[in-house]
């Protein structure tokens, strides 16, 4: 049985990943009149007396919801909110297995900017942040930035800000391998959608200074007038120091780094990794396929490949970040995820690896490495001021 | 220490009532190769080639989302979203202690009836029913009806049909003991809100022919002007026969059943109750103060009584209903919740106290009656013509 059968078979068995389990053992009636009528109407009156007290008599403080409105679900594009539902629930199992958080997928029947968006702050009181998830882009930009405007409760989107934290935790220890230093490298990330912008925005924050990003129009640039948006063009006036135009191809030229994160399978050719720096480093981070596989990659050079997949070595997996950095901020009530608290959380994954440890196939923890989770924790409330 | 003390102790240890838990137990990273990524995609893919199988694969099926707005939470009134979160807690208990039914709150930040319309059908996706709850009347009505009407998932509203389901149950039974017949007792119901016209409904559907409702302003008749809407009106129309009107004194005159459910704590009154027929039957279903207290119904001559109160015998308890009636629904993907089905889940619920051990002070079955909800479920089926 290949593993689409596999699934199919065990999502039909299971039919729903997640149920909702009563925290409490209820032994008798009796409990009922403590958890329910009358004994809640004194936890309800107090909250209405001060509303933060939310947070210390229900389940607001440990509660996350997935939002997707179903237009860019993984790699299968606009399939809409109830097929984007599996993928919804997955993740809630992969917040509470790895976090302890609970998650409950809402999938909208919209994808309407601002709908989307007043929907997300009129459910908000049941919840103590939001996890945007699987939104188009350039749309899902707006929602996120307006809801960390608007909202007083934390709002992250793991397709930029998880995918930031991992890629720049994995390219850390692959630039000590290579003996280069991220202030210098010439970077090239193909692929301006919300991982390639989450990607470069974290990049630059932690240093980097020469960044090209590039679209299925080439490199981004200053006073380019094709397939733009507000969102490119504060890429392009953040990155492309040299205001380079060109494609891809010409972006890669002496470049040290390459991050791809178009989706499109075999759009890295060997070629355009012969045109790179010595040593070069590859992270071809789309999933399920690569956009160019390893074993090709290496052969024509590359010093260091990552992909998104488990069956390589260097699996970029936002897993490794989303749930302990809920778990960070639900543990200390912290009311954002500031960009101090990605870059701790990427450092801490970092830093995991002990030096002597790190090697060519071991630049990023594994899933299964214990202690991962505290470790992130501990350095997201120390660069929050929690701890 | 009391119940209110209890209850806050109780709540802050747990820091919320509900978790989410996986329904699968993870032992390895294999196994979310089929929960996630890259196994999830089939799911995924089949569900956007047809989206019924979203009941196949996801929890949708088993999935109830418990909607309210705060504005009129138990007793309590209007405490806004945040302060309504335990009792919804507290209802997803019950819903999964008897009725296996997985029910998510949803507090949401607006009393606007349209938006809160609009956020549900847009909500939708995620979830196989929709049960409103604690939303003022008029309001409720319009969300309700308009709900029913334009979602495709069964919407129920516990306040106006469980209440009703529940009220019919002990109502026959309680009029089996007296030797009185629904078609021909009059009935006042002393409320109009969501509860008070749930109850009416059901009882012109079961046969009543004589019921008069009153509220604050006295008899609802034809023709009356003051604090009328659209919902009153339609009482109006379809009680009342002889188009009495007056105060509720008025309308008690030879009266055989009072069902109070205006919430006010000794709004009925000894000398009221003198008032009605021979062996007259009061419901005083104020909770958790009744409308006045059994002892003083019995000694001014009350056949029978019934409270919403545990701690009094007759307990009707909405809970004796809404997780049966949703088990029944989802088993079953029953697309609305019919008239028909309100009446079985009901008829089942009287029939299950054997006539022979019927008496003054059990006429409705306890929350601990085993079988009661396979019974339920399966008069309901049988109505829905599904078994």
């Amino acid at each position: 049985m290949d593993i689409k059968e596999a699934a199919l078979k065990l999502h039909k068995e299971l039919r729903g990943k997640i149920e909702i389990k009563s925290k409490y053992p209820i032994k008798s009636l009796e409990d009922l009149t403590l958890l329910y009528t009358p004994g809640v109407a004194a936890a309800s009156m107090e909250i209405f007396k001060n509303k933060n007290l939310a947070y210390d008599y229900t389940s607001k403080w440990n509660t996350v919801a997935i939002v997707t409105d179903g237009s860019r679900v993984l790699g299968l594009g606009d399939i809409g909110p109830e097929a984007a539902l599996p993928v919804m629930e997955g993740k809630a199992l992969l917040f509470k297995l790895f976090g302890d958080v609970d998650a409950i997928p809402i999938c909208l029947a919209t994808q309407d900017t601002d709908e989307i968006i007043n929907i997300v702050k009129k459910i908000a009181p049941t919840f103590g942040g939001i996890n945007i998830e699987d939104i188009d882009s350039p749309r899902c930009f707006e929602i996120v930035d307006r809801l960390e405007k608007e909202l007083d409760i934390p709002v992250f989107h793991d397709d930029q800000h998880g995918t930031g934290v991992v890629t720049l935790a994995a390219l850390s220890n692959a630039l000590i391998l290579v003996d280069k230093k991220l202030e210098t490298v010439k970077i090239v990330i193909a692929g301006a959608g919300s991982a390639g912008t989450g990607v470069t925005k974290i990049l630059l924050k932690a240093g980097a200074k020469n960044i090209i990003v590039t679209d299925s129009k080439g490199v981004i640039f200053s006073g380019r007038t094709e397939n733009m948006n507000p969102y490119k063009e504060e890429l392009a006036n953040t990155t492309n120091p040299e205001n380079l135009q060109g494609d891809v191809t010409e972006a890669l030229k002496g470049a040290d780094v390459l991050i791809a994160l178009n989706g499109k399978p075999n759009s890295i050719t060997v070629d355009m990794i012969r045109m790179m720096s010595k040593n070069p480093i590859v992270f071809a981070l789309g999933n399920p396929e690569p956009e160019i596989l390893p074993n090709d990659a290496k052969e024509c050079g590359a010093k260091i490949v990552a992909t998104g997949r488990s069956d390589f070595p260097n699996q970029v997996n936002n897993s490794l970040a989303f749930p302990a950095i809920f778990r960070a901020v639900f543990d200390a009530r912290l009311e954002k995820v500031t960009d101090e608290m990605k870059l701790a959380a990427a450092y801490a994954i970092a830093d995991f690896i002990p030096k002597d440890k790190l090697n060519e196939d071991y630049i990023v923890p594994r899933m299964t490495d214990k202690g991962l989770r505290e470790k992130i924790v501990e350095n997201i409330l120390r660069a929050a001021n929690k701890n």
